[in-house]
Parts: structure tokens; C-alpha cells; sequence
């Protein structure tokens, strides 16, 4: 492939950011893989009937290169941003809620924070730039990083969401996050982010807003037909120059779906497998899968959401969530809350007897 | 309604037994319900955005009849028996496996057994009958409560399952394990149950063996045929006997079965949820539920077993199970997996922070 020509990166993109980007992931151990398969076959119960959780254990084998697989060391990161465009009156709640929001996600009181304290996740809050300031008790809090890049992104009705300089500090802030654990789940928080991730959606996907723009926070009818409306103007401003997916998020993105896509793509080329959240994690994940398409060896996908466009990123990613409960909160709240499936799977897979250790009578057939 | 016209009871079983089983349930508390549904329009969230979850929550305030329910004591009881139509040959394993699995509950290395003890739950298997007797080492295991009523249940497609006494020591031993905790979850384990609970899924909704007999543990296409023609026959014996659901379990159930079905009823008599597994378990709640309608308020269900059979089963009790991953083990451990929900559930209700405790800003809606 040339460089100079990949498909997903502007010919204007720069160099450095694109190798960094592209640089391989890391290979799956098949090894480990085929040794976890046939413990599997040799633990005391009928050949495959623990159906996903079998292959969740499998999974983590060959990200771990370890047929005994654990899953000690999980990092839950919430990155929030502000977005210009919850000035179109898109959203149900005000934008002060984005900073509010950091001060709970620290204090421990946000469904994040419960699912991860509950899971024994190693949790902080990372504010990529919001609107309004954060106050200075809450920046300094240990459970939180304050980046403050910018005071959000812009608002994609009138211009591209960032600048190049302001997408680069976005995708590095949320590739500095994914590392030393065993597994990785990002979460977002930011008022109007769904207005964004229909716009991306329908951008990467080629979708009518009507079929991206879903109630997000709960905005009432002509809030959703507010909602539509800015999203096509977006659409209508930015689409003719979305020649790749890095330049798609620059334009119609914001700051915390960059630092997501930076971080699964930062993830799989460390080794490290991605639990993937809901509408807009699934968004930057597609979006790092197609700037390079060996991360989506390294995704997991914790739930399907209510909102409407997470079925068609989900398709485009044939993605399969482990849970179907009616979320639509943000914040990693479903995939934290798919992570007892895979700490179950993981004990299951290292823990239960196998028929010789048991002596019990295998099948006659 | 005149209780020796009772439809669900046939007219030769007795009083005592029919006073015991149709006795109420326990009321929910509608107030407690209504308190918690309150609480989770104030946690810092958007309304509804924690879809299922914040129904269990509401659910399990309503059952303990407090607004912020918790889930401390889960009581996971293994039912264990042998079944007459093993001898048909519609089984992968052979007989000696359902004593050699009760050693493995026991000792720790069934998948139940690692599911029960993540869970922090308090464990126990029950040995109802089986043909092989249990080795007095396991049978004197903490861990084992050893009742062998019979040597298994009879040979259905010969004569019934269960004489009269029999059916009633097997329902009472089911309802005296159903004590003492926040949420029962009952499991299962007998070779050729899947064949047992065929026949009774077939009687109780008239639907025909080709829909309700699955490869269990795993039977090959000849496995299969054998196991459809020996429901077939004992349909044929059966049914027209078959004129209340207490009859049809007499007739075509299993003595691990019939104390489930003593279980349900009795924990919803007693003001304890159960969380319903899989094909098996769900058989024995429709026939609770057949028996005492009431007891249909106090079951949650676990998963959506791959077994063809449970999906029929779980229509005719508009179930819709929590999680759907391809399990078709039995042991309760669909219903264990899903247990991690509903702690996520009452974490969630409990500790995440209101509106007001966060100070922050409400829906402009």
C-alpha cells in the first residue's frame, strides 16, 4: 500500500500521525487460542454448552497469549468533551451538565463509577475540553485528568469540529490511556454527543440522518427535529470532503470520540483488547477500524444500545453485543456492565474441574 | 373458585397437598415499587437510560417490600436426579454421570459451583434420587444434602414417572430449600432430563415432539431419532391422562423437576423471587405457574437456552429472559450468569448519586 494514498488519511494529514495510526496490531496468539479450545472440550460439561462464554475465554487466550487467561487489571476511562453543536439546541439537558457530570464521575456517583468501583476497575475521568471551566477542586481530583485542549469542539453546522493540531492532541490524549491493564473499556460523556455520532454515522455509512439521529438524553419531538435538521446541515456542510475517516471525525466529531479512536487503536497495537461501549464508542471504533483494520481483532462489544444508529455501525463492524437491555446512558455503562460476563468466562475457563481432574464418564459418542 | 373442581388438580390427589400448593402468594409491595421508581428518576441519568436495569431494581424493592433492595443472600440449590427413560438411549452420557456430577457440585468443579461461589452465593446440591447411589463420602458432604426418595424416577415411556407419594416428598423437598435468602436460583442436573422435559413441554402446551426435543448434552442424529420416538411413546401412553399440570408432572416429569416446580411456589409463598434457568427449570415454573398463577409475579428469567423446546416455554409465560449467549449446560448456571445483572442492578439503584446529592442541572424538558 502507499502511504501517501491510503484511503482513510487526507493527502493534507501529516506523516508522522498517519505511521503512527497504521502501525500494525499486535498478532492474536493462535497458540493460546487452540490451547484455551481444547481446555474447553475438557471441562466437565457437554462440548459447547456454555456457548459465548466459552469463546469469550478463548478470546482472552489468544489476546493474552495465556490458555489460562485472567482478567485482574481492567482501566474504565470516561473522556468528556464539549461539542459546538448542543448551541443548535440538540440536546434535552444544558451544557453545563458535561462538567457537572466529571465532578459525579469523580465523586463516585455516576453509573460508571458504581459499575467500575463494583468491578474493581482501575477508573478516572478525562476532560478533553468542555465549555465551562472545570472548577479547580474537581481538576485537581485523583480520579480525574484534566487536558482542557480546548473549550470543546466547534459547532459542525458553520465549520470542522477541530483543526488538525486539536484532532492529533485528541486521538494522543486517549492513546496515552490505554495501556497497562488487561483489558480496556472506554466511556464518553458529553452533552450533545449524539448529535455528533449521527453525523458520523451517516457520513461513514452513508445513512440519512432519520436513520442516525435517535432521542439521545431525551429530547421531546421538535428537539428531535432540531436534532435532524443540525445534523444535515453538518452533513450538507462537510460531507463532499470526507474523503477519509480521520479527516470525517476531524470534521464531525468531538474531542472524546477522537480520544476513543485513539485509544482502541493505541489498545490493539499495545496488545490489549477493547470492551466497546454503545452509540458512540461503537462510532470511534468503526472509524478506528477503518484508519487500520487489524484493531477489530482487539474489540469486544459490551451491548446494543436503544438508540437507533448503533445497529448500523454495529452491522458495518459485524458486531454482536453481549447484552441487549435497553441502555442508552453513555458514560461505558453497558460494557462495564458486560464485564461480569467475561469475568464469569474467565473463571469458568480456569476454574471449573475438567473430566479427568473430576473422573467423571465422558460422552459415548 | 371450588378447589375440588380445580383444573389443575386431578380429582384423585389430595386435599392437603392441593391446600399446600394453591396456598397465596406473597403481595408485592406496590409502594416500594412506586418509592424505587421515583429514586431512579433522580439518579444522575437521563430517565429510562438504564433500560432492563432499572426495572429489576423496581422489581426487587417491590418483593422486599423496601425502595433500596439489596442482594446479600442468593441461595443456589442444585436439584440432582436419574430418569427411567435414560434406558431408551436418548442421552449422550451415560446414567453414572448424574452421580459422578454431584461430586463435582460438591467439590467445587461444575460450572454451577464456580458461578455460585463468584457470586458469593450460598451453595448446596440436592440428591433426590438416583440409580446409582452416591459414594458416602459425597453423600456426606457438606455440600450435599443426600435424600434419595427412589432410585430415580420410572420409565415414562412405560408407565409414570412418579407414583402419588413419591411427586409429594419430591415438591416438599424443593419447597424446604426455598428459604432464608434475598433470591432463590435452582438448577438442575439428571441425565436425560432434556428427554423428561421434552415430554412434559409437549404435554403442556400440545405442541409436538419435532418442536420440543433438542440434543440435550449433545446426541448425534440417530441420538436424536431414538429420543423424539421415546417422547413420542410417552406422549402416546400419557397424555390423555394428562389433565392437570400436577398430573402431567406426575406422569412425565422427573424427580429434580418436581422439586423445582415445590421450590417456585413455594419461595413466591414465602416472598422470595427465584431466578429461572434454563429449558429445565423453566418447565418446572410453567407447571407452578399452572398450579398457582400467583407465583408468575415473583420469577425472573435467566437466559434463552439454545434447547428449541424453551423458547415455547418461555412464550406461554411472557418471559423475556435477561441474557441470550447460546448456554444449554443446565446446573442453574444460565440463571448464576445472569445474577451479575442484578447486582449491577442493585448497585446501581443504591448507589449512584440523585440530581440533587450532585448538584447537578435537570432535563430543560
Amino acid at each position: 500500500m502507499n502511504n501517501r494514498h491510503h484511503p482513510e488519511l487526507s493527502p493534507d494529514q501529516d506523516m508522522p500521525l498517519f505511521l503512527e495510526l497504521t502501525k500494525p496490531v499486535l498478532p492474536i496468539d493462535t497458540n493460546a487460542q487452540e490451547q484455551a479450545r481444547a481446555r474447553q472440550r475438557q471441562l466437565t460439561k457437554p462440548p459447547g454448552s456454555l456457548g459465548r462464554l466459552e469463546q469469550l475465554a478463548i478470546d482472552l487466550a489468544g489476546w493474552q497469549g495465556n490458555s489460562l487467561p485472567r482478567l485482574e487489571r481492567v482501566r474504565v476511562r470516561v473522556f468528556a468533551a464539549d461539542h459546538g453543536i448542543a448551541s443548535e439546541g440538540v440536546s434535552a439537558f444544558p451544557q453545563v451538565v458535561t462538567v457537572e457530570m466529571i465532578r459525579n464521575f469523580a465523586r463516585g456517583g455516576a453509573a460508571i463509577s458504581v459499575l467500575a468501583r463494583r468491578a474493581g476497575a482501575n477508573f478516572r475521568a478525562i476532560n478533553l475540553g468542555t465549555v465551562n471551566p472545570l472548577p479547580k477542586a474537581d481538576a485537581n481530583h485523583p480520579a480525574v485528568r484534566n487536558l482542557q485542549l480546548a473549550p470543546g469542539s466547534a459547532n459542525i453546522c458553520r465549520q470542522p469540529a477541530m483543526d488538525q493540531p486539536l484532532l492529533v492532541a485528541a486521538l494522543a490524549a486517549g492513546a496515552e490511556e490505554a495501556v497497562d491493564c488487561d483489558l480496556f473499556i472506554g466511556g464518553e460523556m458529553g452533552i450533545a454527543n449524539t448529535a455528533t455520532t449521527a453525523a458520523l454515522t451517516s457520513a461513514l455509512l452513508a445513512l440519512p440522518a432519520t436513520q442516525t439521529v435517535g432521542t439521545g438524553t431525551g429530547v421531546d419531538d421538535v428537539g428531535l427535529d432540531r436534532k435532524r435538521d443540525a445534523v444535515n446541515r453538518a452533513l450538507a456542510l462537510h460531507q463532499p470532503h470526507c474523503h477519509s475517516a480521520l479527516e470525517t471525525l476531524r470534521r464531525l466529531g468531538g474531542l472524546e470520540i477522537a480520544a476513543l479512536t485513539g485509544a482502541y487503536i493505541a489498545a490493539a497495537q499495545r496488545g490489549i483488547p477493547s470492551l466497546v461501549d454503545g452509540y458512540i464508542c461503537t462510532a470511534a471504533a468503526l472509524i478506528a477500524c477503518r484508519i487500520n483494520p487489524g484493531v477489530r481483532d482487539w474489540l469486544l462489544f459490551g451491548h446494543r444500545s436503544q438508540e437507533p444508529g448503533h445497529q448500523h455501525l454495529l452491522a458495518a463492524l459485524n458486531a454482536d453485543p453481549l447484552l441487549d437491555l435497553g441502555l442508552h446512558l453513555g458514560e461505558g455503562s453497558g460494557a462495564a456492565t458486560a464485564l461480569a460476563l467475561l469475568h464469569s468466562a474467565c473463571d469458568l475457563h480456569c476454574e471449573m474441574a475438567t473430566f479427568s481432574e473430576a473422573d467423571i464418564s465422558g460422552s459415548a459418542s
